[in-house]
């Protein structure tokens, strides 16, 4: 099943944890979402301007409760927090209550699904709405067939040298780059915080696994009849636990076109650091060699994760990887996406 | 969860299909789990000496119901045939009724899970005794972290240029072989029929895909005190909708040796008759290369399928292999292991 969320008006719910490491999720959805956002559900932070918790982020309000953002008219209470083992904190659970009391529809992404919670879930039946985990993709048994390259939309997947290194990012990035050239562009989300973002999408992750390249293969014929679209890729094909899912969407989109995403300086698997990454020339060829039994896919350019580095060493990495893989290489947050979208229009003839 | 089936007394169900190719489920049981085997249940072909349908098997008796098998003790019926669309054929439900009622236990590997026919459930619970789906794995939630190149067993995988050609039955007999010359070997089953053989194992490509590779890293720690494991591998590395399973099992097995499975003759994919097979040696290469950053592992030999060939055909495909390859290349069946497990030993130094 491929989600398909129709709200509009989003209260983002933190609940004192806003500008903390694990409210990221709220952070995505206030970057790329925010006509969107009516405002954040946080009673630790209510009222304090939002530019004193985060950084780049436009104005929002942040409410105490449900009862002081409804006269805002939200639609749903979307669990804006990505906590380490995935469970709902315990002072989430009134905000919760109170908006399925209202009818409002709950949005999440936690391990813990939701609608399972048997009083959520009698709430939002007494109360005619929805919870909507979209970790769960409920049933899909499509075995993949390398349908996705008999479509006429162009496929560009994000692959990455490690996990956390930008590839949601950098296809979120590079839609939106598109989509100001003209381009019809989709974004195709594959996990929980794409989902919450584009408003449609399957988790593959969470999908058996004979059928997760089926899953990739449903998400690439939904957006058919677009010109473009950009595929929030998973994982990482030489990490053993992720490896899986990565391979099955690479089979499973059949990327006419793939953007290598890499965060310099990190040598060591960031979830399994006893094993060193290995380098990034490397891991372009065995992308390109993996996929071409079913597609000829091509790694066209290198998407650098730069944060946190000063702009002299941001630009002696970019340098160097452009050396190394006679790729064009930026970084789509410092840089922006243009020589990304060339080297991809060029590639595809668009 | 990893499935242990402790009945030693077995009734294989058939009814109707015996010797036809959906029988295969049944055929395999008596082929490596003879002595565990009471009779078959299959009133179509009651009281016809087993020879008359099956080649290659040694004497064991039909019966036309559970009724008239009760004297030799059964513990448990199991359903042996896989059919198309995996749903349980009519003619079968009686056969199950009446074991449940008597108390035998029931295992399958169908897709549909007979423990959620409510008829069957309340049978199994009111006789005091179970179903087994072996097909269902229960809940995973092991996110591999190539935990298994630490155990002290050498891991053998048996990889493919296809689905279909021999990785169960070749790790089988690679296993049986071992154990002749004295090793402590074990096989690990990571499908139906392969449990079913066994007793033991997870259906891993209906284990959610992040926890996949997981799974197969559990069962390896399952056998971790064993000389060598000799794992049943699945799908193929180039098949979009299979490649996911097969990379989930590179990585989370850790294999230090894989034997390259291939069916002489076959140039298109078996399910997917639209691709070519890229040669043996090109597959060779694209497994050791994505084995290599989790943990290095050779292709130390090639098993060959050549049932329905002539003996001189056979020889021919055998020998080109082995010049294309240079590796010891046999057909497990028709020329026995020792080849085989030569080139393992060696490598291993076992």
């Amino acid at each position: 099943m491929i989600y398909d969320l129709p709200y509009r008006r989003l209260l983002l719910l933190t609940e004192g944890l806003l500008g903390m490491f694990s409210s990221k999720t709220a952070v995505c959805l206030l970057r790329y979402r925010r006509p969107h956002v009516v405002g954040i559900l946080d009673s630790q932070n209510a009222g304090k301007p939002i530019k004193s918790l985060l950084q780049d982020v436009s104005d929002v309000p942040i409410f105490a409760g449900v009862p002081d953002a409804l006269p805002h008219k939200p639609d749903a209470v979307l669990v804006g927090i990505a906590p380490v083992g995935g469970a709902l904190p315990q002072p989430m659970r009134q905000h919760l209550i109170d908006a399925l009391s209202k009818g409002l529809a709950v949005i999440s992404g936690l391990h813990t699904l939701l609608g399972e919670d048997p009083e959520l879930a009698e709430l939002a039946e007494r109360n005619n709405t929805r919870i909507h985990d979209v970790r769960d993709p409920g049933p899909i048994h499509r075995i993949a067939q390398g349908l996705a390259r008999k479509t006429r939309v162009k496929r560009v997947l994000t692959v990455g040298t490690d996990c956390g290194v930008g590839k949601m990012v950098t296809a979120l990035e590079l839609q939106r780059a598109a989509l100001k050239l003209g381009l019809d562009a989709a974004f195709v989300a594959t996990g929980q915080t794409g989902i919450m973002i584009e408003g449609w999408g399957i988790a593959v992750d969470h999908v058996l696994s004979d059928f997760t390249a089926g899953a990739a293969e449903l998400l690439v014929e939904h957006v058919a009849d677009r010109q473009i679209c950009f595929v929030e890729g998973q994982g990482s094909i030489e990490h053993p636990g992720y490896s899986g899912v990565t391979l099955s969407l690479l089979h499973g989109t059949c990327p006419d076109a793939m953007i290598m995403c890499h965060r310099p300086g990190r040598n060591l698997h960031s979830e399994w650091p006893e094993c060193p990454i290995a380098p990034i020339t490397q891991q372009i060829d065995i992308h390109e060699r993996i996929v071409a039994p079913v597609h000829p896919g091509k790694v066209v350019a290198v998407a650098l994760h730069t944060a946190g580095m000063t702009p002299d060493a941001a630009d002696r990495s970019i340098k160097s990887i452009a050396d190394q893989t006679n790729l064009p290489t930026a970084d789509p947050i410092r840089n922006g996406c243009d020589s990304l979208i060339e080297a991809i229009r060029r590639h595809l003839d668009l």
